[in-house]
């Protein structure tokens, strides 16, 4: 909330060009407002016909009752242009606050979630600017947009029939855009605001510290959690990589005594040494520790946030369900509202039955490749060696191009079937969809990533190699991330650009709004959270065998929070993103990584050659050093849970308010039906009891 | 509810022989009433003198205000006999309804949280026999006796000084029990209703079926849940009994082909037979696919009795904490009302650092125990083959004697040092007390039970050895516990207690009210609970190697429940039991042991005799065959993980039941929040929206 205080500025000037009348009327008194402010650009195809155009339009300003999003509505230029420009009256604002479940500041300084007809409680209440972020009002104009019906079976005016047929209840926004008539719904930048979030987060000199409620209040929920967890993430890393740092440079390698050799020399050749048993011990142990308390004061940030962004009560199952769900229409017998029912255990059967397995397959095909590419190799280099003949050079590529085409094939195959069969679930809830779609994504991108690793690590049990991969692994995807996601795309902004640039700030609002729309649309938050996952899979899964991996990634780290800045702000389209209570399937996929964790550290020590030394000097017999594994194992393991379980998931102060709304919930509940009871007159108030 | 009709028979008997006089007098008008129904009666110490008996009735009469528990008491004969008897008026026991957060029929026939100023919407309001059942009653009264607090430090009149010193926020019981002027607390039988009870219950001709809600209504929650649990485990051993009888009798073993012997002696002879690797498969499957819908069902049937019952919505967080529970006095951030507090993150520390370390230690003890028994058996043995004497022999008996007292000291330190524990723990609610104090218990006395098959099943792979121990422990402790619960209760039921009761019949009220309070003390469902789950572990970890376990197991049940239900009804005081939502912690432990078995079974049939030869027969090494029972043993977790998913934990009208109360509680809260401030009449109503 950092340079709210002037909004006018920026808005007012597409109202000056096109004049007030261009807006759509409201029909509210308390609605209407010299002052409209453009929040989402709507961007239409070319031939779109203005009579389409006007039709949607007209539904977009139609009432909630009929359909429509109850919307202010601006055609651009005119009639013809391939835009529409979407404001949200005060009333839709608040309607909708109350309908997500946001919580906001009430009278009494607490969070409180908003009621509509108690509006005039909470603080800032008349101004729009100051009551909600510029994110969430634009979440709100994309949740009233998403949520246009057609009531009945209808055409749309300007198309032809196969296409412009719409069956009641369908999502018109969802039908337009499969139709090809809506290229894309984008909210609006707001340059001022971004100059100054841009120079606060990524142009600063200091390392330290992003506005995270600037963060929040621009661009919304998800990403904000996003930038949240990679700052949390980035600090946490201090430790392991001290530690990494001093068992590299300090710790004597047991194997060879690397001399007078200087520290980058001794760095670079660490690779093939064997780290003592007692710097594995230290690692493996620290690791285990430093991941359980990571993650458990994580979920304490997270619960803070979410009470001071008012997320904490988001009430997603009594809301509209998602534009893509379909069922038979009924009455919802929670909310009393008609809308599309589909019984939860047709779902769960379809996941248990059809979802579940069709993973594993696909897991299945990721091993066979890897078995086939190894099988190959074997044979060729073999074939190879018999032969002599440097004819046959070029074959032993063929294994290594023909399991990464393979990989690549099977990937984008995977991520279709993911979709549909996500779709097929048919999820009521945006969240429920995403966290099953997440997780069967993220699932087969782990298993891609660490098969390889996992085989290296406990099939082969070649430790050097692990080491070399691992090292590898880190230094070529930093260097393909930092040249990818900084250089590349600094120079795009530089060069290719500034000419656009140059032409936007000249020029009137309606072609800086044009402009808005043509730049990619961002991709998601899915890449940049599972490179941290993998990263953290690294660290946690392999670091005691290759101890520059924190550092490494603490030096990653602090570049990646301002390359993933600049990329936001400057390079795409601004994405919509929903006001959220945590990182969601990502948190969980952190834990079960951390869990994993002990037990490949665990076999990893017992792996490692000095181990494997000490056991034979000791003269102990294989199944004993496995009893002794199983037994340090589980001992690892319950250390872990008393860990997690000492360290509470909330701080105390947030769950004392979730706890009071809950009870004033009940209380009211109770209330309520008094006086309803008594509103009917059935019954006169009795006496009061004595106490 | 069956006989409930005509309860007055029962209790006014008190009155008329006593007079209505004799009851301490209600304030409150609509409490008056001339059919007062005697709950709870109070047994004194015989020292106590009459004043304290005084001071104690009027205390008990006394407000709420004032540290008493609004309750009705009669001093039994006169106020020198050593008891009190105990009723309630109506307005307490509805204001306890509310707080407990017991739900009853709305007029809308929905299940609904009682509410104190809304009680004339309440369904039989207007008669508290029909309106709350015998065991809630009871239980309220109970309820209030525990929350009687000393208001400041004071005196009990009639106990000498270091004794009868009271604090202020003692409780007053808790005191009085402690300093030995009560002797015990029992809720009064209702002979007629117990009598019908006991004919529908144990002693009826049909072997199936329970009266579930009559039990619920006499006995209570707690002891009501035992009982359809263990109804719902009897029916459901069926299916695994069915099987077992199968394979014993129809299916030949694969060692020795046992010719032409009848089934009888093939069953008996059968314990050193190997059975197929086929059987051994079918079993371990069947076994680990049976315990996971077992447990699935039997939530669903929970939540659906939980509804049915009106405990679906208890907030126990809410209530008063319970008499144990000390802290700084201070004000509930959440209810607002002053009582001690004690912050969770003090007690989580305890329960990490100290109980936990402790419980492992005494874990550890088990081991060592068993260790030690296993070295002194080999020495003495090895000493007596060496000396070859007959004095020695009587030597060999010595470790077991050891190891059985070793093992019963222990257990009784443990039992000790874990109520300890769980005191210093410092739990606000009783529930979690219970859940806290029972998991010790439990994992110690599981731990005790099976670490010996364990260790015959894993260390010593002597399958016919365990085949023969879970075939002695199953028909011994059948036997014993037959007799011990079945004729010993009898006999002394027929023989010994036969001249009190019919004394009993023809004496006075007060005579009955005097012998009701002599039976012994109901042990508690500890060890009832904890012989099922034993049972249960054998079934589920062991069964494939005798499948005999579940049709002896079957037999059993059927008895038990006869046993269990007689027991309850004649040999002991009537318990207070409880509303509660589920079983609590016991449900969690035969998941986790559903969870355990898959594991165990797949450990066993590795270790099979005959899949050792077959794997040793296809030429796979030691290592391949770990890493395929590892990877069947991870495919049958993930099925039966898919199977737990697919399975959801409640029907779905108690889902809908339970997210409608959610929402309408959420919709309250917000009205309510506006009609309190249009009270205070800041701000007048404004316009509606026009939607």
């Amino acid at each position: 909330m950092t340079s709210q205080k002037e909004p006018q500025g920026e808005f007012s000037t597409l109202t000056k060009v096109t004049g007030p009348s261009s807006w759509s009327r409201v029909s509210c008194p308390c609605c209407i407002s010299s002052n409209i402010e453009p929040l989402v650009l709507i961007q239409l195809a070319e031939s779109v016909q203005p009579l389409t155009k006007q039709w949607i339009m007209s539904m977009i300003s139609a009432p909630v009752m009929a359909g429509g999003a109850q919307l202010l509505v601006h055609p651009g230029e005119d009639m013809k242009g391939d835009m529409i420009v979407v404001a949200a009256p005060r009333c839709t604002l608040l309607r909708v606050t109350e309908d997500l479940g946001l919580c906001k500041t009430y009278q009494d300084d607490n969070m409180t979630a908003f009621s509509f007809d108690d509006r005039d409680n909470f603080r800032n209440i008349d101004d729009m600017q100051k009551f909600l972020t510029l994110a969430e009002r634009q979440y709100i104009v994309k949740y009233e947009l998403d949520s246009m019906r057609a009531m009945e079976d209808q055409r749309i005016p300007g198309i032809p029939t196969p296409k412009g047929k719409l069956k009641a209840r369908v999502s018109i926004l969802q039908k337009l855009e499969k139709a090809g008539v809506i290229r894309n719904v984008t909210p609006l930048h707001e340059p001022k605001l971004l100059t100054a979030l841009g120079k606060q987060w990524y142009s600063q000199k200091s390392l330290w510290g992003q506005p995270l409620d600037s963060i929040h209040a621009y661009f919304g929920g998800t990403i904000a959690y996003y930038f949240s967890f990679l700052d949390y993430y980035t600090l946490s890393l201090f430790p392991p990589a001290i530690l990494g740092l001093f068992i590299t440079f300090f710790v004597p390698s047991a194997n060879f005594s690397s001399g007078n050799k200087t520290d980058s020399e001794r760095a670079l050749k660490d690779f093939d040494d064997q780290p003592s048993v007692s710097s594995y011990m230290v690692q493996a142990v620290f690791s285990m520790l430093w991941s359980t308390i990571f993650m458990e004061l994580w979920k304490r940030r997270s619960a803070a946030l979410s009470y001071r962004w008012g997320t904490f009560n988001l009430a997603e199952q009594f809301q509209e369900p998602r534009p893509g769900f379909h069922g038979e229409l009924g009455i919802n017998p929670v909310t009393g509202r008609q809308e599309p029912l589909f019984p939860d255990w047709k779902r769960r059967l379809r996941i248990g039955l059809v979802s579940v397995p069709v993973v594993g397959v696909f897991l299945g095909l990721v091993v066979m490749g890897m078995a086939g590419f190894y099988f190959c190799e074997r044979l060729v280099s073999n074939w190879h060696k018999g032969s002599g003949s440097y004819f046959t050079l070029p074959l032993l590529y063929i294994p290594s191009i023909a399991h990464i085409v393979y990989t690549n094939v099977l990937g984008n195959i995977y991520r279709n079937v993911a979709l549909q069969l996500t779709e097929s679930e048919n999820h009521r809830e945006e969240s429920s969809f995403d966290y099953h779609h997440t997780t069967k994504v993220l699932v087969f991108t782990f298993f891609n990533n660490f098969a390889v690793l996992f085989h290296i690590a406990f099939f082969k049990e070649d430790m050097p190699l692990l080491r070399k991969r691992l090292a590898s692994l880190l230094i070529v995807t930093q260097v393909v991330n930092q040249f990818t996601e900084v250089v590349v795309p600094f120079l795009v902004d530089r060069f290719l650009t500034s000419a656009d640039r140059n032409l936007k700030e000249d020029d009137p609002e309606v072609d800086h709004l044009q402009a808005q729309g043509s730049l990619p649309a961002f991709p998601g938050l899915f890449a940049e959270y599972i490179e941290l996952l993998v990263q953290f899979g690294y660290l946690s899964l392999f670091s005691c065998v290759y101890p520059l991996t924190a550092p490494l990634l603490l030096l990653n780290n602090l570049t990646e929070i301002r390359t993933d800045a600049y990329k936001l702000c400057k390079l795409f389209n601004k994405p919509f993103s929903a006001p959220v209570a945590n990182m969601g399937v990502w948190q969980l996929a952190f834990e079960v990584l951390s869990f994993i964790s002990v037990m490949s550290n665990c076999w990893l020590l017992l792996l490692s050659p000095r181990v494997k030394e000490l056991t034979q000097e000791a003269g102990l017999s294989s199944s004993q050093i496995l009893v002794i594994a199983i037994i340090v194992e589980h001992v690892l393991i319950m250390v872990k849970m008393i860990l997690a379980f000492m360290i509470p998931d909330e701080p105390d102060w947030v769950r004392i308010e979730r706890e009071r709304i809950e009870y004033h919930s009940m209380q009211a509940l109770k209330k309520q039906k008094i006086k309803s009871s008594r509103v009917d007159d059935k019954l006169p108030p009795k006496a009061k009891m004595g106490e």
